[in-house]
Parts: structure tokens; sequence; C-alpha cells
């Protein structure tokens, strides 16, 4: 029986503002990288989306940010060492006590945006990210890009890593993402997510856009939902995946130890 | 021997701005009431605070808020009783989070400025503020006014509640604080404040402004630090009691159960 | 020739949040209320906004409110007068600077959600906000529910004042609007709206909950574009007050001096 | 007559929480650089900066940051061009509105911080500065780094360029600041920073780390308040200046045309 976990962004609405279909999304995915007020996420809507994920078994993670609500986290900054690892502290910690009173519990964290993409190259964003996680809980998992500084150093300090992939992103020949401004970049039919899907989960492998085959073993695909559009694919995805006979299930149910 | 906790609010610099003496001040009290980033407290602050506290054998609050750096908290507010509840929780989690990181413990709560006054006085306020402490523990106990709505609702609420008296306000003969725009409401004389210390532990009493003398228990006397002159007149109370062979200790390690 | 002003609240999306048909929006109303930042509003939006309605004629108004990001302005504080009033000569001159760049200006002032309904009752609210605009600009009208608080102590200033109906509120016999928790408050069908809008255009009157018919002469309609359906309704009320002979022209066109 | 422009961070607080000695430094400045609510600075410290400065004869300049309050705009931050103008110009308005109100005005712009110096140094950040002056007043003079990219952005779009020497800061053989991290790069010894003030005036040159004289020619020079030493050798560099003749005055009463 092959298992695999679809992740995506929750709970990204703030105060009056909504992001998204989080109901919609909780019936796809296994698992919520919940928004923790930095970039998006006011305490109310982030005890909701726990409980909600909670209700339909979804696993819970904390999904970290700089503070930058203005620029919704997708801005690079350079925040020093200490304070980020606090910042992310902060974050972790509101999140897991609104997430226990809901009944349930962050399981892993992933960066988001801006930061994702800061710890996936910068050695010190990296450190600080996993400085966080250890000082919380050298037990839980980190939820990054394969082969990226974050999955390194994550592994290096001894925390489970968790890789995963990308369905409307093209790869590279090497194994990374192409940048988002080269053409072709980005992926807009939906059967060839799919079938990225299907070749990640049963051949643990990805086409890059040059047409090299590339060995890439991921636990979690990441999907969206931030239109009806998203969330019909993300819905596809999933109906893709179970008639191939693959089960959608939290990693960190399937998961025994360090990746 | 006669106990007696000293708590004053710590930790309410923001970033680049400081506020008090937080160092000074640890070493005069027993209790910190910490802010947790609404209306002061960035993450590093909290963290170093909590440090600080942990190894002074200082108990730590999480000091809650309404969400308002602008207003340090101080202007009332009308805040939906979910919304409220919800924002006090995410506070509790990141305090607690970040004192855990720091090797130590939230071990009660108070709420600050505006929101203090409110729960003082305004059944809903001080609902949702028993709302969050049970979800969060309802063992944890909660400093606040004696005789206020907040004891009343929280006691209901069964959570532990522990009174606590004001060196630099004046009383009413009914054992309410005087209002501020009150003629005499504030207290200049640290030789006042001083005997005013000295009478609510060794004597569970206090002088009204009408000169009665009201029946007054409480467990802590709260000071303050934010001035050079403040952190002198917290000072001077520690030792007047001391000398009067009063221990200062957190109220937390001597409270048994339910005040 | 009868005429009348649409307007309505726009531009209120913040960063990679929207809220509302912005462009749909402005192809109905003569008068747009742009936020300024406080509960909505990022620059680029703002001057975006400004932009749109400079090239279709609209008027532009600057919607201020009390900071509050999180609660959109809808929730009541208590800011001391100079604070608010600083607060609100801050949203009106950033608004004017974007404004002037785009090739347009700020006709008018109407306070938001909270900030709205106190200046609407307080005194000292009222006061704030006039102060603001005779210190900005002494001719700048200011946009209110007629027979409030603000529309005295605004004409009381020597400010041009326009009172606006609304269309989806039931009112009192008194004139004034039905509070929203009682039954009956909020009107839903849009033909009563449709309705009301050529009874306060042509009959400068409105009939009350009660039955009663009350005197209210408006030179504005106020409208909503927030969700598909509060569009569609505001269309419908340009198109029927047009087919009546109604012409629809921003208020600051149409005022000579104060009302 | 030689002449020269002190200049001084100023308006730095937020709510409850100051920074520096407002008032004392503007006994000794020429120009106020005025934070604009991005960094630091609420509405009404900006009103009341403003309504001293003008009442000393201190000229008024914009002090625009990114928007980062919890870094006091000292981080770097990659903040898309079209939104780093807007938000410039959201700050630029909002303390024109202020001063003007106050009975003064905005007489020229200083980049604060990390964006001071990414337009230092990079080509999309100095546009983006300058498209927004250029947008808002293309009289309106920039001050800045003598040498830098955002001197030579501006001047290509035609602003008055004003150039400003550092007392606190070791300048390297080219001219250039010497990096913070370099050893020597920060002036710890008043009396240096007092003979670099005379020798920047009268010769138009600095002694650069490795004793190179560098030609410099500064209008103004920067001084710092933030601390009580800081405020004094700012004293005391005025003091020197005019007991060697010199005449403090702000660059904008002496300027004729783009520098």
């Amino acid at each position: 029986m092959i298992s695999v976990d679809l992740n995506a962004d929750l709970g990204e609405g703030f105060g009056a503002w909504t992001m998204g279909d989080d109901e919609g999304l909780l019936a796809v995915v296994s698992s919520a990288n919940v928004a923790c007020g930095f970039h998006a996420g006011d305490p109310s809507t982030m005890r909701r989306v726990c409980a909600w994920a909670a209700a339909g078994g979804v696993a819970i993670g904390a999904h970290v940010s700089y503070r930058d609500l203005a620029g919704f986290g997708r801005r690079r900054m350079e925040v020093p060492a200490e304070v980020l690892r606090d910042d992310i502290l902060y974050q972790l910690s509101a999140l897991s006590g609104l997430a226990r009173t809901a009944g349930t519990s962050v399981r892993y964290l992933k960066a988001h945006g801006a930061l994702y993409n800061q710890a996936s190259e910068e050695l010190g964003v990296a450190r600080a990210v996993a400085d966080a996680v250890v000082a919380w809980d050298p037990e839980l998992p980190v939820l990054c890009l394969p082969g990226s500084t974050m999955a390194t150093v994550a592994a290096d300090a001894g925390l489970p890593v968790v890789a995963e992939g990308y369905l409307d992103r093209a790869y590279e020949a090497g194994g990374g993402l192409v940048a988002r401004r080269e053409p072709g970049a980005v992926i807009e039919d939906p059967a060839v997510s799919v079938a990225r899907a299907l070749e990640l989960v049963q051949e643990a492998s990805v086409t890059a856009l040059d047409g090299t085959r590339v060995t890439l073993d991921v636990r979690s695909l990441c999907v969206h939902g931030d239109s009806p559009g998203a969330l019909r694919l993300a819905r596809e995805v999933r109906d893709a995946l179970e008639d191939a006979g693959v089960v959608i299930a939290p990693f960190v149910d399937v998961v025994a130890g360090p990746a």
C-alpha cells in the first residue's frame, strides 16, 4: 500500500479578511499549514481551523513567517538570528496553545513564503528555524524542500525532516525548482499537475523541464486552495491518487523517525 | 511568619524601544507580569525576561492585553467575547512557550491596562478572560482586584483568585479604588506607600481616603518600576517589609488552592 | 432635475487581502469612501482606487477610522481626543497626498465603522473629528448621519455637512436608525431598498419601521459592494433612480455651501 | 561666511515609548528628520515635533522607512518597487499634512535605516525613492550619502541632492563609509568627531581611516541624540563650529537649486 500526504496553507485570513476556502480545503488535504499571526491568521481563525482540522483527522503544522502582515510574509527580510528564532518560537507556542484548547496539537513546522525561500538557501536563516524547533521539541518534524539548506540544517540538528513536492512548479534537472521568473516555471495545466502527483508518488521521480527524469522521494505534496480553480485542482489530484490506490494520510502518522 | 508577594509589570519594551528597568525590578519583586506582545513585549524581550525571572526565582505571570500597541493597551475597547478569549489564549500560549524554552513556566495571569479595568467592572469582559484561563488551565490563578467583577467571575469559574493591593492609589471606604480623576486618588508620598504596604500585610487592612479603616486581605502588592523614582520606591517598600520580618515570596509558591 | 449622490466604501483590501469589487463599485457610485490604512487600505490600493475614481469621475472621500486592522475599525474604542484628532489628520493627509499624485483630490470626509457610530453619539468623539477637519480644511464637507451629534458638531464648527441615507437599515419614527440587534433592523429585500431609494430622493422622506412617514433630506445614499449580491443591489438602485429621471452625481459637485 | 546644516533623527517614539530627547536635540540641529509612522512616530508625536521645529526655525524632513515597527526600520527588506514608492508617498503625505496643520511644511526627504542603506547601493530601491519624491514634488531635496546610488539616481531624476557627512563613522580612501563590522568603523572619541566636523566644513575634506585626505563636499552633518552622551556630543559639535565662525542653518534655506 502506498501512502502520501497532501499539505496546504490554511487559516490565511485576518480579522474581516478571508483568503481561500478553509473548510473546502480541509476536506481534501491531510496536513494543514496553519498561519500563526505574523503573515496572516488572527487567534480566532487559528482556533477555528485547528478545531475543524481535529474533527477531520487533518494534522496541524505551524506555518511560521516573518512579521509582515502588509506583505503577507512574501518579502525577504534580514532578521537577526536570535530575533528570528524567538519570533518563530512565539508563533509556534501561540498556535500550539490554541490547538491544545481545540483538542489537538501541532505536529510539524513549515516555514512560509520568504522565510521558506530564505531558509532553503541561507544557512543563518535555516539555523534560526532549526534552533527554534529544537528549543521547542527536538522531535517535531520540519516540512521542507528536499535538498535545501533547511533540510540539511534540520537533519544536522537531529530533527525529523520531511520532504515535499510541488505540483505547480517546474523542476530543474538537478532536482531544484525552476525560478519563477523563468519561462515554463509555473505549471498551469491541471492534467500535468495530476500526472506529476502520480509520478512523484508511484515512481519517486519527477520529469524536469528539460525532460530529464529526476529521482525525488517526497512524503508530502503541496497543493493550494486560494482560488476556486486551485481547490478544484487539489480535489482532482486527491481523486486521481485515490483512484490509483494511493492512501492519503498525514505524514506525521506514517513517519516513524527522522527521514 | 508573614509572607507577601510583590508584583510588577515587566518586559514592556518593544523592539528598539525600552520601558522601565527590567533587571532592576526583578531584583525587587517576587512575581513578574510579563507583556505578551499585544500592548508591548516582542518575543526576544519576553524570552529574556523569562530567563532572568527564572534565574532570580521570580514567578512569571501572563500580562495579557487588548491588541493595541499604539495605545499601550490603555484604551478601552469593545472586543467581541470570542475574539477576546482567543486573543488572550494566543498571548498566554505564546508567553508559555517562550517561558518553557527559558526553563520556567507561566504561573498566573493578570489582565493589563484597559482590559484589567474593564474586567474589573464588566461581566462580559471578565467572562472572556475567565473562559480563556479555564480553557488553558483551570488551575491557573488570576491576579486581580479584590471585590471586582473579575474576582467574582474567576471564582465562580473555579479558578484560583489572588487579590492584590495598590500602594500608590487611594481607596474608598467600600474597598474600591478612588477614580484617578478624583483629588487625592494617586499617592505620591513614598512614606505613605511604605506605610500602606505594612498596613496591608500586617493588619490586612487599608486606611481609606476618608480615614475609614477597611479590611482588605491581599496576597500580593503591586509596585511599579517605569521610572527611576518608582524603582527606588519599590526597593524601599521591600526593605521596609523585610525589616518588619515579612518574607517576600511568589504567591504561587504560597497558595495551596483557590483563594 | 433631481440629483443624488451614491456613496460606498472602497479600497478595503490590505496587502494580499481583498474585500469587495472596487472596480465594479466605481461603475455604480458617484462618491468613494476610501480607506486610509487604519482599518484597511494599503498605500498602493489607496493610490489605485484614487486613480480609478479620478478616471470615472467619482469623488473621493477620506474614510477615516480608529487604528484597528484586526477589528476592521468596527470595535468601539476610547481614544484620547488629541490622539484621535491627530490619527484622523494623519489618514486624511496620507490619502490626500496619494490622491494628488493620482491627479485628483480628497473632497470630503466620512468616519468609518465604530468611529462613525461613536461620532454620531458622543460629543468628544465628534469634536475630535471636526477638529481634524477644521485644521485640515474648514471647507471640507463631512458626510454623516442626519440628526447625529456629528452633524451638529460639524455644523457648529462651520463645516459643510452632508446627510446620507441608508437603504439597508430600518428607521425609527424619530428619524434614527433601528439598532442592529432589533428585529427588522436590517433590510434584506432588494425591492424594499430600491423603493427606499426612490422615496428618499423623490419625497425626501422615509417610511419608518412602524409605518410612520419621516421627513429626511439627504444628499447621498450609502450603498455596499462587499458581496456579489450587494453590488448587484447597488446597480439596481442606480438603474431605478436613473429610470425615474434622477441624475447620479457627486454631492461635492452639487453642494454650493454648508448644508 | 561659512554655513552648514546639522541634521538629526527626531520623533522616534511611538505611543507610550520614547526615544531620545526631541526638545533637547531641536535646540542643537537646524534640520529634523521626522519619523513618519512606519519605523516610529505616531501622529501626535509627529505633529508635536513639527510644531516645536517650526517654533525653533528647524527645517523638517520626511524620514521615510520600510514598514517595520518591530525592527525600527533597520532590517533590510525586498519590497516590490511600486509598493515601496507608494509606502514612501503615504509617509511623505502624512507628515506633510501634519506639518501643515502645525504651521510649517516638509522641506526635504531622507531615507531611514535599512532603506537608507539599500537606496545607497541598490538601483531599484533608489529609483522607488526618487519616483515617490518626483511624484510628490520634483523640487523636494533628497538628503543622502554623497557618491551613493541614491545620489546619482536622484540627480538623474532632476531632484535637488544634498550630501551629508557623518561624524561618528570612519571613511574609506574612496570616500565611502567603512562597514560597521570593520575595526575602527565607529568613532567613539568626541574630540575626533568635533575635529571631523571642522575639517568637513572648513576644508571640504575628511581624513580616511588609512590617513588619506579625501575631498568631500557636504552641506549637512548628521548628528545623533538617542542617548545623553550623543546629545552632549551634538551640542559640542555645534559649539565648536560656532566658535570657528560657522553659521548653523537649514540647508534648505541655503540651497538655491539642485546640488
